[in-house]
């Protein structure tokens, strides 16, 4: 029986409950402790075993790499609340606004180190491949993040620029997980090019979504507040498509828009929302996402293992393909 | 032919020249740069080199790992002066006062990960035992700083949680470069633990000199201002003996002076090195460094190697113990 990703998910988080961090000194631990104690769907350490459970039926080698990944994934939220000055992760105060900054940059950097020694807690064999695939990816991440805070100050930022810099500040790591686990696995190396694709994929497909639900998802169902990106003005792909396509007044009606200081929200969110949809943008996002699942699917198709053992990856992309949070 | 301590540091230092971290974003990459061109004694890498050396006759392999603990300890310094707000590091303005503190965070976030790289750049069967001791000893370089933060806060020290606090914070960063040098030279792992033993205790010793050349340092020597550590109350292991051995009036005249907030800079530096010379805080002091030069010395003997060998490490050791800067 392979195992479904609820399942995973399951044996993931009964892992986190284990964990107690209980070193010293508290003051470095504390943090830690609270940051992985809050959950989280812990979609990436999840992934990792799967897809080590496609080539293995032992996942149990897989588990404390797949830990390690999600600490760092942690140890980058908690650095980039610190660089965005958000004052909420998960519901709770971030760290940052519980202690201070001071707290929040060493207790990351120690989360950073946790990461890699749980990574490294693989078989020694499979210690350099593991490895190179990490590092280059954590350190894509920062570079994505970079991105991201560079894209702020720019006045227009392209397609390609943005889809690069999601690439690397969110798909690399769901890339990574599925190869790592992989590799874990033991599967031929095509087999995990192939899955890192697979995530690729999904990535871009998953963060376009989060900027097609913050303007045209249901605030109900989706838990947000929607049109935050748009009051302030975020380069999402929606913005940027539309600043591409606009013309005449429709332009000049959005550049107003972006560039006034003193504006009501709920008339703003309005407006753009209407040069938004005389563009046709929404279509044009779900166009560009269904190719993303689609390009993910055909990786999936690829892999060089029986049909029915996809089944919870192919599960998990379609979840994500019809989600409205 | 041994390796010298300066032809080592001459090969590091050629080694950094090459490197231009000529990477996207830019942002990113050109801190990286700045710090990594300011030099430095370079004594980390230098000293893996010298540990490969006594086991090898060939350091090549050596010196991406080396140059990995250095960019490792750069990126601490980096960090650390964000969290002191120290505005100055080796005589140019730190990352965060020349960028900001984001710049200052995300790129020692990247610096840390290149220092994964290139330690993970040694030969793929010494990966466990090299991962091993550095992702140990980079957790405890976390912890000492953290230490380091707590004891400004604390009413008082002990010696014992103030040589812990060292230990963790500079010692065993210098205790496992000579430890990793001798993995890479493919030592027995008892000389490896020799030369850990050997670099812990030099550490220990370097520090408490640092605390006894603020107070009791030649001024044109030295190079800096000598007594800011008398003025800010800093918690050396001087204040922590002078606190544990002084009574009655003389306590209590060291009580003023700490709690006193109006105060004369100069007036307060003298009378404390008064306090400090009626206890001979200066001998008990050279006292305790000399011990840890002992043992660093005994640990030196012990290796299993020709005496001429152990020369370029001997050297090194006495060249600390009669430093006057």
């Amino acid at each position: 029986m392979m195992m479904t990703l609820e399942e995973a998910q399951e044996l993931v988080s009964n892992e986190f409950k284990k964990l107690t961090f209980n070193f010293q000194p508290v003051e470095l631990y504390e943090p830690i402790r609270y940051v992985l104690s809050q959950g989280g769907k812990r979609i990436r350490p999840s992934l990792v075993l799967l897809a080590t459970n496609l080539y293995s039926s032992d996942v149990s080698k897989a588990i404390k790499p797949a830990i390690g990944l999600e600490i760092f994934h942690n140890f980058t939220l908690l650095h980039d609340d610190i660089m965005d000055n958000a004052l909420v992760r998960r519901g709770n105060p971030a760290v940052h606004i519980k202690w201070n900054n001071n707290v929040g940059i060493l207790s990351g950097d120690a989360m950073s180190i946790k990461a890699y020694q749980y990574i490294c807690s693989c078989d020694n064999d499979l210690l350099p491949s593991v490895l190179e695939l990490f590092n280059q990816t954590a350190l894509e991440v920062c570079e994505g993040q970079q991105y991201d805070m560079n894209f702020e100050l720019l006045p227009d930022v392209t397609e390609a620029q943005y889809l690069h810099m999601i690439k690397l500040k969110t798909s690399v790591l769901l890339a990574c997980s599925l190869k790592m686990g992989a590799l874990l696995g033991r599967a031929p190396q095509g087999e995990a090019d192939i899955l890192y694709q697979f995530g690729l994929n999904l990535g871009l497909a998953f963060q376009l979504q989060d900027d097609l639900l913050d303007t045209f998802g249901d605030e109900a169902t989706f838990g947000k507040e929607i049109g935050k990106d748009i009051i302030s003005n975020k380069k999402t792909y929606l913005l940027i498509k539309a600043l591409e396509i606009a013309n005449g007044d429709s332009l000049n009606q959005l550049r107003y828009w972006i560039s006034s200081e003193n504006f009501d929200s709920a008339e703003k969110v309005k407006a753009v929302k209407e040069i938004f949809n005389a563009h046709h943008i929404k279509t044009l996002v779900n166009t560009k996402i269904d190719s993303y699942f689609e390009l993910a699917d055909q990786y999936l198709q690829k892999l060089n293992i029986e049909t029915e053992k996809k089944h919870a990856l192919k599960l998990f992309a379609e979840s994500l393909h019809h989600r409205k949070k």
